[in-house]
């Protein structure tokens, strides 16, 4: 018989978790115990999980006990007060804030590109920002055929990123909007309805956002690449779900659209929905609530000799976090690792 | 007394023939006589221009006949069709579609920019694309300083650049979504409420649609520079008014971010918007409505030596189309060409 885990959910009532939660009854991972665990506002809330009811608890430094996976999907503060006592505990952390990501001992994964980042892990390991995932995903079995010189991306970017709470505020702005009201915004600092926003996360000193400098720094850090140039401007747009990255690559030699085609068509995670002449591309309406990396509108760049450019859209609360997860921890039982 | 004149405006009835109409009172064209025209499903319907009521007539080929002044903002067919008539009845002409845009003997004119190719005109001249004159007009004083040698552009394409049935297709579509029904499209071939479609105008054999390529050969023929590489992907988004870019420039030499915002705030027709420290960059929103270009979010690119990064929003309907076809008109007007 196979082990089965204790597994506790960290931040299981944000939309993350409730996904997580989802995908867990899906894969059926091999489950003994599940705990979801939350902030004391959350805490003695009742959750259905497959055939389960369970309770939330409030999670603290001494949640851990006995613990053997602990996904963490909470602010950064929060991962980083709370997830070395997880550690600490025994529990297996996989961490989808952006404490840990950049850490060197820390394995950054995406199961698909470098799930052997995990061999060495220390009890903590992080799952890449919800719009690097994609980005790798998709550029990863490129760059194995023909290496990656450059990077452009421009972000467009739903507002389940930044939670439950953006949702509703966009559902509320745009029904003022539409009924002739001024739209009042709490969560973002301006209206989001009707509008794009150049700004996800913190502006840092250089102009670039800690989200930007996030895809810069994540994407080298997982294609083992230190001095790739890469640059991005990550945009919020009136979108519910799903991540869409406009992406202009510069390869060291020049790679044909049908064999980028080819390659991708291929690739584990990636859907290739790449038919102009029938109005197929992606879209993060359609892209919503399925687990692939979808690639659309593969082109050679006319502004460089050996320049690829591409569209890319997944759900950024699967792939893009909740899934990738999952599959880390299956990946670290297959590897007998947790 | 300064010369008067006869001006006919085709397509009077669209959205950014109802912008022409109101800037043409505002900034006081010396105006004659005014006619406005459109299809025949408009025409005999009754528009208030400043303190005139005026009846819109079906243009026909022999519309033109005493007009000196005729402001085209059709469908590329109409312009194709009809431009060449009101030429040879001697009116001149600033076409609004993509049909003369690139013929080389039309000058294709951002008067901040190139108003000097007015010069040799031929009786018909052209307004470039509402992404292509906000992307020139702001690097056009960069590039005199420090030439660019390669532009890499996305674009945040609101829906009022299809016309007023888009954007009641947006309302439309938001209220459906918003009360948990089906959205139906008929004017895109997706739905574009609460999602992205990389995809303006048809696409080419290439993959890249007509729309990004005509940004690649409206910005070299502007900037008369026939080797500049750039590339562009155009994406519409679910937005009314004001179209925003996110640009990725290299020049021949490094350009500090300070050197760079000091010229543009010197440059006509741009404003620069550009404090993240309280969350000041270009949006739509704040756009619409508005003469200037806005940029902002300028950097240095960390993925190139001599690279910048910039965010620029404009409102597609006035210095995207109406307001520079007025300016043009002031030009000609000035340089004694009409």
């Amino acid at each position: 018989m196979s082990k089965l885990y204790n597994v506790a959910v960290v931040g299981a009532t944000g939309l993350v978790g409730q996904e997580f939660l989802k995908i867990v009854v899906q894969r059926q991972l091999p489950i003994k115990g599940l705990r979801l665990m939350a902030s004391p506002r959350s805490a003695g809330r009742r959750l259905l999980v497959g055939e389960w009811e369970l309770e939330v608890e409030e999670t603290t430094a001494n949640s851990f006990h006995g613990v053997d996976i602990a996904f963490f999907s909470a602010t950064s503060e929060v991962s980083r007060e709370l997830v070395p006592s997880a550690a600490k505990a025994g529990a297996l952390v996989i961490d989808d804030s952006k404490a840990w990501r950049l850490e060197p001992e820390v394995p950054l994964v995406i199961p698909e590109v470098n799930a052997e980042d995990l061999q060495g892990h220390k009890g903590i390991t992080a799952i890449p920002n919800c719009e690097v995932t994609p980005l790798v995903l998709a550029l990863w079995p490129l760059h194995r055929v023909t290496p990656v010189r450059r990077i452009i991306v421009d972000t467009y970017q739903s507002v389940s990123g930044t939670g439950a709470l953006a949702m509703q505020e966009l559902t509320e702005q745009a029904r003022a909007v539409l009924d002739g009201h001024r739209a009042t915004s709490h969560i973002y600092p301006h209206q989001i309805a009707f509008n794009v926003l150049p700004h996800v996360e913190p502006f840092l000193g250089s102009g670039y956002t800690r989200e930007e400098m996030s895809v810069v720094n994540e994407t080298k850090k997982i294609m083992h690449e230190p001095d790739l140039a890469i640059s991005a401007t990550c945009v919020r747009v009136p979108v519910f779900v799903g991540h869409s990255l406009s992406v202009h690559v510069e390869f060291v030699r020049p790679l044909s659209v049908e064999e980028a085609q080819a390659i991708l068509r291929e690739a584990p995670g990636v859907s290739v929905q790449d038919e102009p002449s029938v109005n197929l591309y992606p879209q993060p309406w359609t892209a919503a609530g399925k687990d692939e990396v979808f690639v659309g509108r593969v082109r050679q760049d006319v502004s460089h000799p050996a320049g690829l450019a591409l569209w890319i859209t997944s759900d950024n609360l699967r792939k893009g976090a909740a899934l990738n997860a999952i599959q880390i921890a299956e990946e670290l039982i297959a590897r007998n690792l947790v």
